[in-house]
This record gives C-alpha cells, sequence and structure tokens, in this order.
C-alpha cells in the first residue's frame, strides 16, 4: 500500500510557458513552477523540465514517486510522436529520456488526454465511470477516460476529433478534408460565421472584434444573431457527441479548455443530446462544464504518473 | 500461471435456441450444445443453463474453471436490466443465480459485446488494440473491445448506436426520434429504402422480395438501384464510424451480424471513412468483414469468463 504522504509531479509543456506542480494524494497542487518555454532544443528542455522537478520536489516521504508530462501533441507509449507547436519534440522518446534524467520513472501524456483525468478525478467529471472532456480551443479536442484510465488508444489519437466531419458540404479545412468539426466549433470556425450572419443585420456584435469571447458575451446579453452561431456550434458539435453517447454509456460528458465552453453552449448541447440519443442512454449521462482552469493539465499530468504505478482502483 | 488445459465454456442465450460450448486455451470450441431455449420461466431456464453446462464440460483438468452467457439484451454488472426479447430476464441478477447453481463463477455479456470480443481474439479483429465491431442484424448494435477487454459501459448500453440520430429530418423511428441510424441501416430501413427506390425504375430486385439479402444479392450483381441502398447505407453509418476513429483511435472495424455485412458495404464504408476522419487516423484503421459466423457469441461468452478470471494480458 502507499504510504499517505506519497506525491506525484505533474509538468505542463505549454507551446510558449512551462508550468508543474507537486500533487498530494488527495490531488491538491501543493508547490508550483511556471516560466517561459526553454524550447530552443531538446537538451535545453531537458534541463528545464529536471529543474522544474526538483524547484517543486519535496524531500523524504514527500518526494515525488514519479512524473508525469503533459504534452500539446500525440503521444504513443512513452514517445512523442507528433508535436506540431513544438516540433523539437517529433518522434522523441521523452518519458525515457527524462526519466533517465531523473532517476524515477517519467510518464507522458497528451494535454487534453491530461485535462480529462483532472477532471474525471477533482473536477466536473468526478463520479463519473466513462467520462468525456471536450476541449474547445482553438481547436477542438477531446479526452476519454474509462474507470479513471485515459483511454490515448494505439497510437495516441483517440480524442482527435476536430477533423471528423460534420458537414459533408462544409467549408475546406487545413487538413485538406472539408467540413470537419473543427472549421465550424474551432475559434477561426466562430469568427467566419458570425462575419456571414452579421451581413445585413442588426447585432451588437463589432465587425472587428468577432473572436469566440466576444460572441459568447454577446449571446449572453441576449444578441440574437450571436445566440445563433452558439446554436450552430451546439448542432455541430451534437453528431459527435451523440455517436460518443452511444458508443461509450458516458455517464459524464464535460466541457471546457476555453470561453467557448459556456452555460448557453451547454444547454444547448443538451438539447441536440437528448434528441439524438437513445432516451435510456441520455438519461445516464450528465452534462458539466469544467471546474478546473489552468492547474487541469499539471493535476492530469501527475495523476497519469500515479494511475501508470499503483493503476486506478482509487478512482471513484 | 494457468496450467495449458484450462478451459472456459460460453452460452448464447438466443431468442428462441441455447448454443453452448467448452472453448480450449487456443480459442478453439471443442464441444457444443444446440437446444430450443426453455423460455418459459426462470427456473426452467437455469435448469437449461445447467444442464448446457453439464453437457460441455469436460473432466479433470479440462474442466471448465468459469462460464459466460450472452445475452440479447442490456447487461450491467452480473445483471439482466432489459431483455425486450426475453423480459423474464429483465432486472434479473442471473450471474448470480447461475453460478450458485454451478459452483463456480458465471459472468453475463452482451451479445454484440461478446461476438466483438471473439472478433478480436480470433476472429477479424486479431491483431486490433481499438476494435468496433458493427453488427449490423434486424438492428444495429456495436461492440468495443479495448486491449482485450469489452468496455460496455457503466451501465451496459456502450455500442447502443442505431438510435443515434443522423438524419435530423428522417422517418420516425420506433423508439420515439428519428432519422436514429437503425431507421436506415437495420433491416426494414432497406426494405423502406428499396420500395421508395424502385418507384418507376428498372431494377431487377422483386417488389415483394426486398429483404436486405435480397437487395445484397442484387447489388452484387450490378442492379443499380440495389447498389444505391447500399451506398445510402455507408453514408448512414460514415457518420457514427468517423467519430468513432476520431475518438478512440481504432485500428480495426469488423462489420458483421447479417447478410449486410458484404464487401460491397465494406468498401463503400472505407470511402466514408476517408472522407470523414483525420488522414492519420484513418492510416491506423483496417476495415475487415467477420470471420466469426455462428459460434461467435459462444467463443466471446468464453473469453468473457477467461477475461473476467485471469485478464486479458494474453490478448494480441
Amino acid at each position: 500500500m502507499l504510504p499517505p504522504a506519497s506525491s506525484y509531479i505533474g509538468l505542463e509543456v505549454g507551446s510558449d510557458v512551462l508550468r508543474g506542480g507537486r500533487v498530494n494524494a488527495s490531488g491538491r497542487i501543493v508547490t508550483r513552477y511556471e516560466q517561459p518555454l526553454a524550447r530552443t532544443s531538446v537538451e535545453s528542455l531537458l534541463n528545464q523540465l529536471t529543474a522544474a522537478v526538483k524547484a517543486v520536489d519535496g524531500t523524504g516521504d514527500e518526494a515525488a514517486r514519479a512524473v508525469g508530462v503533459a504534452i500539446p501533441g500525440i503521444v504513443a507509449g512513452n514517445r512523442v510522436t507528433m508535436c506540431a507547436n513544438l516540433p523539437l519534440l517529433d518522434d522523441l522518446a521523452l518519458g525515457d529520456l527524462l526519466s533517465g534524467r531523473l532517476g524515477r520513472p517519467a510518464l507522458l501524456e497528451n494535454d487534453a488526454n491530461a485535462a480529462a483525468l483532472a477532471e474525471a478525478w477533482q473536477g466536473a467529471g468526478r463520479g463519473g465511470r466513462s467520462v468525456l472532456f471536450v476541449s474547445l480551443c482553438t481547436g477542438i479536442g477531446a479526452g476519454i477516460v474509462a474507470d479513471g484510465r485515459v483511454w490515448s488508444g494505439p497510437n495516441g489519437y483517440a480524442g482527435e476529433v476536430g477533423h471528423v466531419q460534420v458537414e459533408t458540404k462544409g467549408v475546406p479545412c487545413a487538413c485538406g478534408s472539408r467540413g470537419c468539426l473543427e472549421t465550424i466549433a474551432g475559434a477561426v470556425g466562430w469568427t467566419r460565421r458570425a462575419r456571414a450572419a452579421l451581413a445585413g443585420r442588426a447585432s451588437t456584435l463589432q465587425p472587428d472584434h468577432l473572436e469566440p469571447a466576444a460572441i459568447v458575451a454577446a449571446a449572453e446579453a441576449g444578441d440574437e444573431v450571436a445566440r445563433e452561431i452558439v446554436a450552430e456550434t451546439a448542432r455541430a458539435l451534437g453528431a459527435p457527441l451523440a455517436a460518443a453517447i452511444g458508443l461509450l454509456n458516458l455517464d459524464r460528458v464535460v466541457l471546457g479548455g476555453g470561453p467557448t465552453a459556456c452555460p448557453l453552449l451547454l444547454d444547448a448541447l443538451v438539447v441536440e443530446a437528448r434528441q439524438r440519443t437513445l432516451p435510456r442512454a441520455f438519461a445516464e449521462c450528465s452534462f458539466r462544464l469544467s471546474e478546473l482552469t489552468e492547474g487541469a493539465c499539471v493535476l492530469g499530468a501527475a495523476r497519469v504518473a500515479r494511475v501508470a504505478m499503483f493503476g486506478a482502483a482509487d478512482h471513484r
């Protein structure tokens, strides 16, 4: 059995910042680290990751057993296979390299998956056995947590729902396809749709401020055009969400990742899910906004390390 | 470690037949049982299940360690929560009752999930770590096998994709919704669509023989109307399938369950999946027709018992 004081360190590699924290057995972040990311070389990054661990670690019984690292890219096993925002990580066995430096286990996980695990453990997914975390940010990601474990798939692509096609005749997407979920529900999609919807209509929206947060604020203040954009987003998310509920018997859907994860969108998504799924499956599922904000990836990364070492039997 | 001879018994409760078999460690069914189902009472069914186990069991080292039972309904834990075709099982702790009779563990699983596990273990899913088995029968079901284990969800509804809405303005469904996958890709949907498509067109289809098997046969012989029905089915299956690939990083999709699981439909589905998913996720996934026929549920049920007792570490 684990001594009660055992703790784990979570690190989050952002596109320009490295965050870290030591997480105790109750799921509290007890020490923190945050610095601009040393992204010039693998060596400088490894040095910084090692320094971050040293900065947040405890002593004696409070020394962390293992380290988890949330990565903004695709992770398979202990290797980063692809990291568009930080190409120096491409095809790098970062987990093994870091583990060698630290002399203790270092585990990798995709950042959306780490956030999903954090929500399932300590946030809006608490109590769920089959949790989908949908990350609405510049792009659209998702993470699945089943019985307290991330399902990242054999190649780490699980949760990559942004390029599922939801409109066969939709607008072209950067991936080469058209009508991908991200072309509608991603940040660029919000702005494009708002610009089109504004044509000749009265609205409080400012044509040169059509970022998603502004659209959400206008919708919450009752602007009709902005409310249509939110409703349209919910419809686009509805198809993959309904499929996920039917496939996975989800008992919790958590919406997070950015300002578009708002009560209006959540309510509209619940209506979509009710219309599109078997009533009994819908009845087993509850829908919530994320409860964790910037600490989610650090918390989740620490939990990844904990689960890899000792399993998820303590997940409730 | 297990002795090499250890075997497990699988039983399949069909709507009017009980099938059983003892399955050896290599996944071969070495003895078989098949009788009309004793469906008049719980007592008669338990007696028959017990008799079936006795009929197929081995002796000494070859006696089965445990028994798995495939059920045509929703299973949660060791209880049948709903069984439309055999209502006497509704809300019955059949696993515990049977285990008490047999003096050894008895585990339940939904029949589509059992078939999915059989395909992943010994059929067209062999070698896959993230396998979706789609059962195309009167209704549409599915089973997910992740790393050699069935994911049935907290309430046993995982894989219940038949009532995911794929056409928001589609035809009414028996479930109260409209445009459910089953209204298009289920047996009744094939017949309804073929009848409508025939109006005023030349076709080899016989208006009074529009069952799915006849439509598939005509499509394979080149009939244009029948080929359109197949293509339409693939489009309906495309949306939930694309969502499943994106969500679960599937590396294998297996199509089975009935005559509509044919090469023409598989080929059309591959095209749908390619158009609707991230190229890298699509590239990781292969698509096959099921290799197991009537023995799948028996084989899968035996494997359910094996995995419940000793885990899935031997899954490749």
